[in-house]
């Protein structure tokens, strides 16, 4: 029973592939400006949100997303089996709170950019496991939030160089399930921690790259498949700077994605007009275009199959103030319409 | 297939249940001076252990722990399908840096001081539903580290007050097989986040009681089995004063535990010589004594059937700061001779 799931260290083929039943999205307004406007549900204009805090005001996002995903399939809280969530904030806080009010069985993820992914291939593991029915997943950033633990206080208006992104205001919420009507999650490709000497915080895109192509290339040769298998590789957050090195580090593997990726963080922002340097990042990057334009795309019968490829820089301030260098990690699945 | 794996919303009961295969386990002086000192393989008195920075020398503690684990089942890291790791540090990065030095597909976890059984729980579901024949998992946890990062710089030697529990310096790692010799993980139970108002930063284990409470009264009830059926009820780190609550909470819901309950963070250290307070905890709290003196136990013939419950608080010092109160968190796994 257990052979035929495994197609390789880190990746497998689901028996009986996990569905999206429902996803939910809410952006800041910043995203909402941007070119993918039309494809999230809600954009809220108050970065406080009507909260006292930043904090409070991502949480009651991530809060929001999880319980919309969960009305739009008509499933209440006490049906599903486990939370799958994580966030950038330190101890991970936005889950852990909205944990707490929706009194699900809760696993807290920490995976970085890349937690929505972390997420949907371990939600999809314990659905075809046989240990779950409902899974629910979600994973919420805010740029204020995140400006002030990782970089400066946001009053005082510290210029970034260009290689830096802005981190998405926002949260995206999935709702997995055993059987229903949606995309399907049919692999799973959990990646290893690259970290090829990047040291720069304010070009993560080049330090995820490496990840990213390493989860790809794994993913390809576990399942014997090619790029062109894929009518989408679609990438986190490694913004305009990353995404160059993806597609020549992809090339030095010996396989031309220039045609068929594309990446969130360069998606959801118009680099022209708004002035976010090398594109989006933050976990709700990812989550964000994956739970709206992606499955938008697949809705309106644009995408067949995609390869979602979540990254994570999973490093610390104090860590760079130490002196190391930028791990990295990429989490893949496969979905399927 | 799936429906006999669940037997309520958060338990699962194991088709096959995963084995221990081997633990290993680090510790720092204090804990080398206290009762269960010939429970751990290894004792380091520098809290540096050669390292520049304490966080450096906590990472080396997770790394050492989770190589040894590999080396006595003669596994090698290219071997092993997945790395469950998480620690106390911002972005987790003892887990995250470790994960970059062994190169094993990694699955970040927070669960603050639950970690472990997080990843037991977890990984035993990854091998019970196919997705792998060896999961790693590991924690630690470093006084110096957690203090100067949730409390005080350590410099300052500011006063704690007698409820506050004392951050064990060590790592735990276990290596989780779908065969073999050892105890088996028969059952999991993932918890809810529960917050009954607790607010003191300086009394984690009066936040954690009622969600250790909440999980084993779960756990009961959703296998129909009695207090007295488990030789020993083993809680993460409550400490003195979170014990006394949660024997009164369990009460409560009527069951008398307090002949066969113990806590990590009370057998780990000598409270009357060892000037700790409450008692211990942190990560490596349930780790070392978890991977160490209940081994041990097993492995003596003391044991039968234990049940685990890792505790976890999930706030951290900026929602303390914001006002909130503390959610908490457990996670329970049955272990088996």
């Amino acid at each position: 029973m257990a052979a035929p799931k495994k197609v390789g260290i880190g990746t497998v083929a689901f028996s009986n592939p996990p569905v999206i039943l429902a996803t939910a999205t809410i952006v800041g307004a910043k995203e909402g400006e941007g070119p993918l406007a039309n494809t999230f549900e809600k954009v809220v204009e108050d970065p406080y949100y009507g909260e006292e805090s930043w904090e409070k005001a991502e949480r009651r996002m991530l809060q929001e997303v999880l319980e919309k995903a969960l009305a739009k399939a008509n499933i209440k809280p006490q049906d599903v089996d486990y939370l799958l969530a994580g966030d950038l904030l330190n101890q991970i806080i936005s889950a852990n709170f909205v944990a707490r009010a929706l009194a699900i069985p809760y696993i807290g993820l920490y995976g970085a950019c890349s937690t929505i992914y972390e997420g949907l291939a371990l939600g999809a593991m314990l659905i075809d496991g046989g240990f779950a029915q409902y899974v629910l997943i979600g994973s919420s950033s805010h740029y204020s939030t995140a400006e002030r633990q990782y970089r400066f206080p946001t009053e005082q208006g510290a210029q970034r160089p260009l290689t830096a992104q802005w981190t998405v205001t926002g949260a995206g919420a999935i709702l997995l399930a055993a059987s229903g009507a949606g995309p399907r999650v049919t692999h799973a490709t959990i990646g290893r921690v690259i970290d090829l000497g990047s040291a720069d915080p304010y070009n993560m895109g080049a330090a995820m790259a490496p990840a990213a192509a390493n989860t790809i290339v794994s993913h390809l040769s576990d399942t014997q498949r090619r790029v062109e298998d894929y009518d989408l590789i679609l990438t986190g957050d490694l913004g305009a700077y990353g995404t160059a090195l993806l597609h020549k580090l992809m090339a030095e593997y010996g396989h031309d994605i220039t045609r068929n990726h594309n990446d969130c963080g360069l998606l959801i922002f118009d680099r022209g007009k708004q002035d976010v340097h090398a594109g989006g990042s933050g976990c709700a990057c990812a989550a964000v275009v994956t739970c709206g334009y992606l499955m938008q795309q697949f809705q309106q019968g644009k995408l067949k199959r995609a390869l979602g490829v979540g990254t994570g820089a999973l490093l610390s301030p104090l860590t760079t103030q130490q002196g190391e260098s930028i791990p990295a990690v990429g989490h893949a699945v496969v979905l399927q319409a």
